[in-house]
């Protein structure tokens, strides 16, 4: 990427900003990973503070100037050069904080404090009534909010616009429609099966051995060390500081091993993604969620969660990995999984079993589980269900889609962080990152005629090339759909991802 | 504290400082203990971003005013009410930064980069020749800096005023000059007798022992580990993230065990203080280093080396700890430690033996390694001593004093880092630590009688009570010697201290 001068200092304030939220970030994962828990105020404080100044830093009359500039400056450009969208972009993101008061920011971020906590005490009661009032007050923000950003069909358009740009109610509407179509057939004909055998996966795993084995997989999926490090957290997360330091998260579950190994490979996918970003882009726009205040660099929530389910699923949970890769698991447990077969592991880890947790959930339900929370942030957003029908109407939903009984709030409505933390829109890019992952997986087994064969090799540099030139060094360049048409050939497609289903699961 | 409605303005703006000042602390204690090599460059930017932030939060507009309101507000109160000195301290500052131009600080910020490069391979390659430019540039950045923060006397009195507010050349010389006649004496005493059998300090002590005896050591002398962590580096330092997050580092030798033992003693004096400011002072100006750009709560450098080595000599150096504590570290060490008595442990820890290296000397000979970098700097800052003349000097002020012959430039003048940041002054705050320490220490022991028998008895509350009355909860409310003559009658004086040496050398 070239640099007019023009352009330099526009560049050196959105450099600025990258780094005070990535400041924040590196605040974040300590808070999650190394802080000693009487640190937990004051780091809130810390974390809100960078998270203003970097708002602070964009709506500057000195990044407005230089702004100013630089569309001058870019004006003759093609519409898709680097320099022309880092323009675009930061205008974009100014215009969006404009719109957006101080005071309703600082009114969420209070929300959110006391929304916690609440959620957090009626989790553990399994009592809604004691987070209804805050999730409320979350709808009334999340609404004014939209209004501020500006909608014209539904309100819940602003909210996806945040983590999805380019997705809207009606477009997710459509999108679930054909996959629930699509996924209940199979899902009818997988529970219509005999269940395999899985008692093994519950045997005692020390956590040093899935540590050892954690460590592998990750090298050999291709994320570097020397840019990152793997930490255990209750909840893993993948987090970056510039593709230069990107660091991953897992648990370990002592009597259940699917959970850290494949949670393992799930974040080394966005790792990967994060770590194969353009250097040039380092500290730009093109890495910079100037609209989100997050300093990430892939294009959007659901394009991130694309690579992740991309080498979780389609790379870790297939016959091929174990076929390659069991034994070696087998040499960390050898009495554990003696009297096991790859494919007998492979049959285990990809079973089909419907269950009230999404975060357990296989990949037949998952969406399933998605669907339904859209359903209602879209509903709560337009004010066509109250907050206090949400049990009735999440427990209803459960029992159609999965014919189960949910027996208590905190294995239903409660069970999610996410309205908890004062924010509403972000569940459909979990579904919309299974169904870019498969289109682009499909694209590439069809483009690029040795990379099964790689793959069936446990040459995963292949897979990994091919994704940096296509995904990740573009960084945020490109908006999803524009990337998938570009490397794909159309706009998000839910077939290949149907497709992939049916042949995991309809055989 | 009270806090009256117009000084909230001020306090709201200096708490957005602190907090940026503590999260550039975060990012760089995570960059000595956690960052993947890869992240360095990147996380150089994020660091230097933070201070930037913070020094133009400081000297913005919006404080200005509010210092202004803040100014009026305060009038009637008493001279060292809390709230009129945090109005003063912040007015102090911002009348500093005002005199430094950013064109300046970067300069500086610059040089440093490639000053620190230059003397990696200079004291690799013992050749000094290759750091003497970048110093030579040090000298006359720092000449600058000190002009446009203003001296009467010596532009050294500047510098030290950075880090030990009230001291100057001419105050150094004249404590320097005393120590010197108090210690050679003793020090001459202590060599004329036969070194002590120490060779069991060097046998094979495997860092889990080690580890496990420093946290209970920790423990023993009172750190709060709900705030705070104990990690391992390189070279050993406390960092704070206010009183609420204070954590501490050691590094183990396997083949020599006083380095992380004594170094966990004396980072956890550090931490202590840290841990004993005020609530009430959290994110305020009273502890905000707001001239120095560093989130600390501690009243200055000297101040707080003086509780660093406080519990690190007074307390785990003497033969009362070691007689209480002893069995427990034979206990991780049956083997290597089973033919050593508690007393001949003591007398190992605690030999004299002239050396080379200012971080590995005794404490009879400490002081005068600093005085030899101080009569340097000072040189070096009103020119009498040209840069390319420093080998010799160094090398004839170690003969002088120590009887020994520099055999090479990486142990002599190229030892320590500090000249290599950029930074003049510091060095003096070391001895200043010792002295005070001392002084502290023998008013607790005069006004306290019940100290003594606590101490030796290991109850090290009683201590951690009387500092946290006297010094800890002031944060930075009171500059150094008015801290002293509070709590001990009088400005800082070395006769403590000296009595203090002779008590334990000179038998």
């Amino acid at each position: 990427m070239t640099q007019p001068t023009s352009l330099s200092a526009l560049n050196e304030r959105i450099a600025a900003v990258n780094d005070v939220l990535n400041a924040a970030s590196v605040l974040t994962w300590d808070s999650r990973t190394m802080m000693p828990e009487g640190g937990a105020e004051t780091r809130g404080h810390q974390i809100a503070t960078l998270t203003r100044v970097a708002r602070d830093l964009l709506l500057a009359p000195e990044t407005e100037k230089a702004l100013e500039a630089a569309e001058q400056a870019v004006e003759g450009l093609s519409e898709d050069a680097a320099e022309r969208r880092i323009v675009l972009q930061t205008r974009h993101a100014v215009e969006h904080h404009r719109r957006v008061p101080a005071s309703l920011i600082q009114e969420r971020a209070a929300l959110r404090t006391v929304a916690q906590s609440a959620w957090i005490e009626g989790r553990s009661k399994s009592d809604f009534s004691i987070f209804a009032p805050h999730l409320a007050k979350t709808v009334e923000l999340s609404r004014a909010y939209a209004d501020c950003i500006g909608w014209t069909e539904h309100p819940y358009d602003a909210m996806v616009s945040i983590y999805e740009p380019g997705e809207t109610a009606a477009s997710l509407k459509a999108l679930f429609a054909k996959l629930r179509t699509g996924i209940l057939p199979i899902l009818d004909a997988a529970r219509s099966r005999p269940a395999p055998r899985s008692d093994f996966l519950f045997r005692d795993f020390p956590e040093e051995g899935q540590r050892a084995f954690g460590l592998t997989l990750a090298e050999k999926l291709g994320y570097d060390f020397g840019r990152g490090r793997l930490d255990t957290t209750v909840h893993p997360f993948e987090v970056s500081f510039t593709r230069n330091d990107v660091r991953i998260t897992t648990r370990y579950s002592r009597n259940y091993l699917p959970a850290s190994m494949f949670g393992t490979a799930h974040e080394v996918g966005h790792g990967l993604y994060e770590q194969g970003v353009d250097p040039a882009y380092t500290r730009t726009t093109l890495a910079t969620d100037l609209v989100g205040l997050y300093g990430v660099g892939g294009t959007s929530f659901g394009a991130h969660e694309s690579q992740s389910r991309l080498w979780e699923n389609h790379i870790v949970r297939s016959p091929t990995f174990w076929r390659l890769h069991f034994p070696e698991l087998q040499r960390h447990f050898p009495d554990q999984l003696g009297d096991v077969s790859a494919e007998g592991f492979y049959r285990a880890v990809t079973r089909v079993e419907p269950g009230f947790i999404r975060v357990e959930a296989d990949e037949l339900t998952y969406d399933l589980h998605i669907m339904l929370r859209v359903d209602i942030e879209c509903a709560l957003m337009d004010g066509s269900v109250p907050v206090s029908d949400l049990p009735g109407a999440w427990n209803a939903a459960i029992k159609r889609d999965l014919g189960l009984d949910v027996p208590n709030d905190s294995k239903g409505v409660l069970q999610d962080v996410h309205w908890s933390t004062g924010y509403i829109g972000s569940f459909p890019t979990y579904t919309i990152g299974n169904v870019m992952g498969a289109q682009v997986m499909e694209t590439l087994r069809t483009q690029n005629p040795s990379l099964d064969g790689a793959i069936e090799a446990g040459e995963y540099s292949v897979l990994a090339q091919e994704l940096r030139t296509r995904i990740w060094q573009h960084g945020r360049r490109f908006m999803r759909d524009e990337l998938l048409e570009r490397e794909t050939g159309r706009r998000l497609d839910p077939a290949p991802y149907l497709a992939y289903l049916q042949g995991k699961y309809a055989q």
